[in-house]
């Protein structure tokens, strides 16, 4: 087999505060034909998700930073193209964390085979992936909801939102979703059966979470920050869990805001609403992933777990939807189509 | 038998900021003989704990404030002076929540009686009561030690801290305490076996919390808030459990402190370090009594865990001692010895 041109985009340089395009760089390279113990992948879906923000910068986080020059991390939906590794047979669909490029060589490190019984490959990066089972984890893990209680989740429309929302009606639960953009309201209301959502947009935020929430909070799945969390935070019921899996609306910061120190608040609230809030990511409930798959799996056979995808053709266009999550542009789990499959 | 004076101590008016002793009033009334199903309990020790600023106030929290004029809530050991309540006979140790007065009529709801064979009666207001169970229960639901983890303590020589201290070198950790005067850092050190204690007045409190705990932080039991708190979180590992059962630094606020707001770096540090920080009152783990009595007794006994009283003489001498708590000037579970035991 000749050698493939691989398409790649890298980390430029550091974004200081909002990211831009100007930040990524294109660019390719010949990848070799294969070695004994590794497989020729094409990428095709890449998984664009707030956490990449994180990895963009320096700052000590839970997974090491992108290096300059180096193709910025993601998720990816791949086909084996050729393989010298034992278990993968070229037309397999394979997840795992190729990055933003066209093509990767793998030695099976981290990639996971797909079965598209399950459903559309590109859900294994959705639904049936990362945001799935950090919705699932943080949800039943952190969040522990029980029948009848108040379940809040913000960015309700997104990735993770969208689920933990239905997932916490399987289990029997009121809940209100947090979005920005009108059509988002509605869609988590009338498509995925959220009892009611509210806009962030609203200037009077806090008080439309006390209407929409008439008997307190039960669980506040926490995905955002910022004033929405300044918001939910009063009506924190006694023994209020708050999973905690993404700030989004601090990725960007490139200070602190402005005072008063709320943190007197925050922590007053934890101790006399006894408040749990604890931090996680789906990589801390990975011995969780056989329950995930078969519960998910039916739910959407079942229709009772549905989803929305917003596509981005074409790898080249990656960093400008990229930016649209921090400007809550996406409607629905963000993907990029980089290629089709050969089999499909 | 006749009516007894009692003499009470009231709330006088809500306190701005830190209270003071006009806050309080001193008042005398008659009891009359108790009522079948009543007994007449006489104040023998009072508890002055810092959970008592905020029911000066009348801000909402886990339990209701005391009105104006109401005499100030309290956890007591009594003895019975006359009962005609089933259960109880005159001489009997109690404690209870009788509050700052020297007798107090009871139905016996809330009242458990003290069995003097586990220690001195007054420790059931101590290593033997709430503080003892708000550290048990605290540190080993929430903080859940591990044998060679890091535990660190804020008001190390304090009623809680002293005890979480002890209790996590039982459990086989490195115990760091927080204190500020040199005398309770000595103290903790020498007398109560913890491995270091670093002082809150140093400047570099953040530097100082680094080098007592090269291998960071898995368990940061929080009595106290403020700069503190902003000391340790640097220093939290990951998967680390922060137990919040009192903010007495902030406990006077009057507004909340200058800028920038913090908490944004408070939930990343959740987030990146998968964070669990979780309020609670002792009452939580009412059920885990007999087992903390059981252990608490026997350590006691086996002189691994010690304690230190500071014992105020009259009630008429409580507001003063109570103001010592936020001035950090007590040393040792703050008692009033309000009367002997006449059988004493």
């Amino acid at each position: 087999m000749a050698t493939v041109k691989n398409r790649r985009i890298l980390l430029g340089r550091r974004p200081t505060g909002e990211p831009s395009e100007a930040d990524f760089a294109l660019s390719e390279i010949e990848l070799e034909d294969p070695q004994p113990g590794q497989m020729l992948l094409r990428t095709l879906w890449l998984s664009l998700d707030p956490y990449m923000r994180g990895r963009m910068s320096d700052r000590k986080s839970y997974a090491p930073s992108v290096q300059i020059g180096d193709v910025m991390v993601g998720g990816t939906v791949t086909e084996v193209v050729a393989s010298k590794l034992e278990g993968f047979i070229q037309g397999d669909i394979v997840e795992g964390r190729t990055g933003w490029q066209e093509y990767a060589l793998s030695d099976g490190a981290g990639m996971r085979k797909v079965d598209p019984a399950l459903g559309p490959i590109s859900t294994a990066l959705g639904v049936l992936g990362m945001p799935g089972m950090t919705a699932y984890f943080g949800l039943f893990n952190i969040g522990q909801p029980k029948p009848g209680e108040t379940v809040v989740v913000s960015a309700a429309a997104g990735a993770v939102g969208a689920v933990v929302g239905q997932l916490a009606k399987i289990r029997g639960c009121r809940v209100v979703g947090i979005a920005g953009a009108p059509e988002k309201c509605a869609y988590v209301v009338n498509e995925l059966g959220f009892d009611e959502c509210v806009s962030h947009r609203e200037p009077d935020l806090a008080e439309q979470m006390e209407k929409a929430c008439p008997k307190g909070i039960d669980v506040y799945f926490e995905n955002v920050g910022g004033r929405v969390f300044q918001a939910v935070l009063p009506w924190l019921n006694d023994f209020a869990r708050v999973p905690v899996c993404g700030l989004i609306a601090h990725y960007n910061d490139i200070e602190l805001p402005a005072g008063p120190n709320q943190v007197p608040l925050l922590m007053r609230a934890i101790l006399s609403h006894r408040l749990t809030v604890r931090g996680f990511i789906r990589g801390d409930f990975l011995d969780q992933q056989a329950s995930f798959f078969e519960d998910m799996s039916r739910w959407i056979r079942e229709k009772r777990i549905k989803y929305r995808e917003d596509i981005v053709e074409g790898l080249e266009n990656a960093p400008g939807a990229f930016l649209k999550l921090f400007r809550g542009e996406n409607f629905g789990k963000l993907l990029v189509k980089v290629a089709t499959a050969v089999k499909a």
